[in-house]
């Protein structure tokens, strides 16, 4: 890179410029609205640009700058960790699992275009993660080496198999290792999967690459007990979604397993663990940024 | 290859063959039955191994035997193929879509594992055909290819976009144009991917894969209009499934459109047209047979 990175960075500041960078890109991969069959290109942008943080792709980015790479390299991949992440909301929302009516503050998308068309929405963004991936991203080795994390993190071991956890804990007794499990899969695994491919696509070394992992997926077990205590503490308008639906659905979680004091202090210590990974890393200013953001925001 | 291939093959035995092969790979492949979270792993081996006749898997392994190649470097593209093609019909068989309580003659997933299993499931093996290609394949400039063909095989313009065009067409005039959309995106795409890919995973030359893709688009489009065929001539016994639904549904069909024997001559049309693609590959005589035994099975 031409100039050191500065030391530290406005988190706020590097989401609002990463959404612009990666909502073109994702603007211009999606199917245009009007196009194709029914309203499938409606329901899929209607998703992607539904409101998100961008969170995701801000790590992939970062990551790839934490080992000195250029984020220009690893935009693909951050729009097709984006697309993976909103497939699964929408799945996540139907009826026949957590049966949100709003999410980002908006409807969700099978209240506004019906369940076929959500679930095929879903499966369709799914499908088109890969798609960019493998088309967009060069050299070869590289885009499989992306399209695969991305893979197993969504799969059994990640996304799919922390949906069924949660799904599986309804009213049960909070139990830690079963909260960790689902935490782990739902949230973690996509989290690693981003700062590992983040630093993959900026040619990060085994070592660090592995520590990006470990900050990844302990940042996202951070993520998953912050969201725990907003649900408790937070309000519908600063959520974008209803506040409260855990204890009501009566969903296992941190704050019901030890309150929301032990939560928090449970969370911090996932940052601190999340950070000390990031110590061999040549230039982490951002991710470190990203991390406090993500286990100090109020939504 | 060592010896010339024989002149014809027995449909049948060929994929019998196959079946014994694939069925093979996917139950390694597969997570174990009673690992993981809740019922996903028996939900997902429930569906691939729900007695399909493994005709896309045949359809890859031949197309790679017809360009010359050694067909277990095919092995783990059939597989993946058939993942794809078992968590589409998963999904098409959910309430919200076509509602289907028989797949192959056993209660469809959502039946016996409930909805929000049965959407999880198929979520599961469309992430793990693509792992699964990422993983096994070698070099990484085929696996970057067959996953990338049918990453755009599965998606809006494909089977997604197939099966919106199906919703769409339900209680509407049977229309030429239309039939030939949605046929086009719910089978041929994947038809043709699986040739395309055969062909590839066997080295064949590129316009040896356009010859390939062009059969296999022509062959799907044959295996659709007799499927239409036989909802109306089939039994439940030898379908598998319940028969005269699509009228029932006021589905479109070419026999909506045509009749029966008019429906019969267009299929027998587009299987000479896939046949004619065939002519200047070096072995097609497993395609040749694959082919004629699609349009003229009885289920």
């Amino acid at each position: 890179m031409a100039s050191p990175p500065p030391a530290t960075v406005d988190a706020r500041g590097y989401l609002e410029d990463v959404r612009e960078r990666v909502d073109r890109w994702l603007d211009a991969a999606l199917p245009r609205a009007g196009t194709g069959p029914g309203r499938l290109a409606e329901a899929m942008r209607y998703s992607v640009f539904a409101g998100g943080k961008r969170l995701r792709p801000a790590m992939v980015l970062a990551a790839c700058e934490a080992v000195g790479g250029d984020p220009r390299a690893a935009l693909p991949f951050a729009g097709a960790v984006e697309l993976v992440h909103t497939y699964s909301l929408v799945h996540d929302d139907l009826p026949s699992m957590d049966d949100d009516d709003l999410r980002r503050g908006k409807p969700t998308s099978h209240r506004v275009f019906g369940e076929a068309t959500a679930i095929l929405a879903g499966d369709a963004l799914h499908s088109l993660a890969f798609e960019l991936i493998l088309d967009r991203v060069e050299p070869p080795t590289l885009a499989c080496g992306l399209a695969r994390d991305l893979a197993c993190a969504a799969g059994v071991g990640g996304m799919v198999g922390g949906q069924v956890e949660d799904l599986a804990s309804t009213g049960q007794k909070p139990d830690e290792a079963h909260l960790e499990r689902m935490h782990a899969g739902k949230t973690a695994a996509l989290f690693a999967a981003s700062c590992e491919g983040g630093g993959r696509a900026g040619g990060g070394t085994p070592a660090r690459l592995e520590a990006l992992r470990r900050f990844g997926r302990e940042l996202g077990l951070a993520f998953q007990i912050v969201d725990d205590v907003l649900d408790v503490t937070g309000t519908a308008e600063s959520l974008g979604k209803t506040p409260g639906k855990d204890r009501r659905a009566t969903k296992m979680t941190y704050v019901a397993l030890e309150g929301v004091p032990a939560a928090r202090a449970r969370a911090r210590r996932r940052l601190e663990a999340a950070l000390a990974a990031l110590a061999t890393l040549p230039a982490p200013a951002a991710l470190t940024a990203l991390a406090r953001y993500v286990v100090e925001r109020d939504r």
